[in-house]
């Protein structure tokens, strides 16, 4: 019987749903400070802000089946009263599509925008992997030159170092879906499938090397937990383009471009894509961006489907520990390009468009590891509650601590115990605490306390005697009150 | 043949979900420049950050029953692939119940938190009714004292106030959900259903008046569409009180508490919510807060439900012209009370908790009313594109723009068509357009034109040679260019 009763718990779980978290104070601040240095940026260079709702259809997100039942592989979605599928928006692509498309007649053309949110993945979650994060997007619809592509990578480099990763810790690497497909063409690969198992062969080349690429892309090779990778079954001549595009990057820029050209052979649109390359680099040239900013690199390929023509990563150079104690590099923070099918879906234009997005969360975590983020969580000052008839006296020195712009409150929880009001001050890195009894009060003073230094005093200090001569508790006219306070506050920060 | 291939369009609807609407450039700027001014008063007074994620169980989230197959009344709901229950949050409050309980032995206590985002509701979507719109809380956990609830009234004032909302053209309204109580108690009433009733005829006052609500409390009332409402059934006698509650304001806070106490008669809860409303007038005037800011009003009901103790809303008292064309008050913008049974759900404890509500888009609409809000949308300086074989010009000159602060892009479309990059330039309220022709650019200079002066003065041109010597558009060095643009900009700004 008692089970039974045990079966249905009568209070709910105070817990979020997996794979969600919640962020107190100095996370959310930093958080903010963060995205509006970067919304800085983009709006020096000249893109509006867009807010487009969390929840959209999931018609307008696209990518998923509309024959499954429950159209929810990697979304979250469910059904309104009409039946009609909506779900959370898993980026901020997406639904800039379907704001394009339905106010392409009233928009500027180009149409250049921003925008900032959260973005949710139907994903399992893991250590540090949340189903809920920030992104901060910048595109430009409409905008046929890569002058766009190139205006972008200069934005990125000049974000990064605006949040307060210093030149020479990022890289911002371009490189051209259509050199990748010029590279096919050489190769005379035309099914569609071993295009698709050449491209994820490709993006192995961080981990498997040269050698690796080239096992992969003939009969295959024994990885390292000595199970057998099948190949993709080409001839080593075939091969042979592939191995060249990857191990292009050279020197400087025109040594790279060169490489390319011999990797793409007469391809034309391998060529296209080598002088749009070159003009990229033109452009960034031209704005003073250099090979320490921004360079080429034919490794970067970036979600296979999706891009059409330049593609972008800013990487972050520096090395940390990961989990296991070994160094490796931070890595990407950010990427995009150029998607120019995207608002066809809903149109049947083309629009060319070219956009990036930032890993919000991922960027604060970089700025955190190298100690760049300073905030200093400040609290209040509390005005403690001596005597609890007297709260009109205490919330009179609150108003005149506020009104002079000074962050105050007056102690709310239950006054009796006079201990945890200091406790709550500490807790709440308050800098000063304001006491005032019944004979401070009759003598027209007040006494302040500078929590630091006296925290710092009590470490040393060991007799009653020594406590009562410490200068971190001082007696003022309660007139001076707010001139006071405010020079403790000010010590309290130099000593910092 | 043909019909059926239209049952299924290829391409998707480029519309948002029914009742989610975009935000676009200026909206976006207004909203996040409030918001920005309401946290530095929240954080002045000593409130923390808080943000919960968009998601909770709805088991959390709770008022919903669980035996229902799906418990989505009123919310956005769906299970999880462990059948778990999720929904977007409908209020901040229900998320920080959650998070208070979670983390309640790390948190400072009393813990003093903001929170400021978008909630969700799964209702009826109408005319300038949305189902997501932003919320900005305050609440302090763990506060027994009625201190807490008189700052939130002091704090409700500072923000009208700090986002533009003149004295006078608000007042903040408090009552006390015990006086209410003591009513009842005075009444006999103690049927919790007759209770309820009551309640509901009470805030009908603004309505019907004394006599409506004396006749409804009574027998009945033959409302304006002829229909016949029936009553509570009361006598004259037991009406007695809630028309002496009701009509109990007097001149003064004073008047309106001693109005108060007659119609409480005896009852100690009565009593001791006009002692607790006494003791936030004397805060309040302490703090500096007179009646023209705050006042006691016992026509404040607020969400009877959910309430304990005092209870405030923050009125607009201008007046408005509505749909139909009749003045009205704009009326209530936020509003909040005591609620200690809350935090009670997770933990089994009683924690005494109370804060407040802004409808940050009902606050905005009231300042856009007034004609407060007066942001200029300030377009970027555009580079156009006279020869596209020379982007790399153009495009140093948008880096030099930049570089020194100014907002700029070059033209990103296809240049074929000159007057189109003009039409862009207006459309984003550009300042100042850059041109370098051929014939520019082999003398050193520069043309730029001002775009708000050029639309002035064509309204007024009818001759080509005007048209040439008008000051709207000049020549300049090219070495001069970031100069002239800030000197043109400028400018035009004290033309505005």
């Amino acid at each position: 019987m008692a089970k039974d009763k045990k079966k249905k718990p009568m209070r709910p779980k105070a817990l979020p749903p997996k794979g969600f978290r919640d962020y107190f104070g100095t996370d959310v601040v930093e958080r903010n400070s963060m995205l509006s240095q970067i919304t800085e940026v983009y709006h020096r260079y000249g893109f509006d802000p867009l807010e487009s709702p969390a929840v959209e259809t999931v018609e307008a997100l696209g990518k998923f089946l509309p024959d499954v039942d429950r159209p929810n592989a990697g979304v979250f979605s469910w059904q309104d009263e009409d039946d009609a599928w909506m779900a959370l928006r898993y980026d901020l692509t997406a639904p800039l599509a379907r704001v394009y498309s339905q106010f392409r007649n009233d928009l500027p053309s180009p149409y250049r925008r921003y925008a900032m949110g959260p973005v949710w993945r139907n994903e399992k979650p893991g250590p540090g992997r949340y189903r809920q994060f920030y992104q901060c997007d910048a595109d430009t619809v409409g905008a046929p030159s890569v002058a766009a592509d190139a205006e972008i990578c200069s934005m990125l480099s000049d974000t990064l170092e605006a949040v307060g990763i210093p030149r020479g810790d990022y890289l911002v690497r371009v490189n051209n879906r259509k050199v990748l497909n010029g590279v096919l063409e050489t190769m005379g690969v035309k099914d569609e499938a071993q295009q698709a198992d050449v491209l994820r062969t490709i993006d192995k080349f961080d981990k498997v090397g040269e050698d690796g690429v080239r096992q992969l892309l003939g009969r295959g090779r024994l990885d390292a937990s000595g199970a057998y990778i099948d190949g993709v079954g080409l001839t080593e001549m075939q091969s042979a383009p592939v191995i060249a595009f990857l191990t292009s990057k050279g020197l400087d820029a025109s040594a790279t471009l060169s490489n390319l050209c011999a990797a793409v052979g007469g391809s034309d649109v391998g060529l296209q894509g080598i002088a749009e390359l070159e003009t990229i680099g033109e452009l960034m040239a031209a704005s003073g961006y250099g090979s320490d900013r921004v360079e080429i690199d034919p490794s970067i390929v970036r979600g296979l489907g999706y891009y059409t023509g330049p593609v972008y990563e800013a990487e972050l150079t520096f090395e940390i520990l990961d989990n296991k104690g070994r160094k490796r590099q931070f890595g990407s923070v950010s990427g995009g390009g150029r998607y120019d099918d995207l608002i066809k879906r809903f149109t049947g234009q083309d629009v060319p468009a070219t956009g990036v997005s930032i890993g919000v969360d991922r960027l604060l975590a970089a700025l955190r590891e190298k100690g760049r983020m300073t905030t200093v969580a400040k609290g209040p000052v509390v005005v403690t509650v001596m005597d609890r008839d007297r709260l009109v006296d205490y919330q009179q020195m609150v108003s005149e601590l506020r009104n002079a712009g000074i962050r105050a409150e007056m102690y709310m929880g239950n006054p009796k115990n006079f201990g945890n009001q200091l406790k709550y001050a500490d807790k709440r890195e308050s800098p000063v605490a304001v006491i005032e009894g019944g004979d401070e009060k009759a003598n027209g003073i007040v006494q302040i306390k500078d929590l630091a230094l006296g925290a710092r005093l009590s470490a040393e200090i060991e007799t009653d005697e020594e406590w009562k001569a410490q200068p971190a508790q001082i007696k003022i006219n309660r007139a001076d009150l707010v001139d006071e306070v405010k020079k403790m506050i000010a010590r309290a920060e130099d000593v910092k």
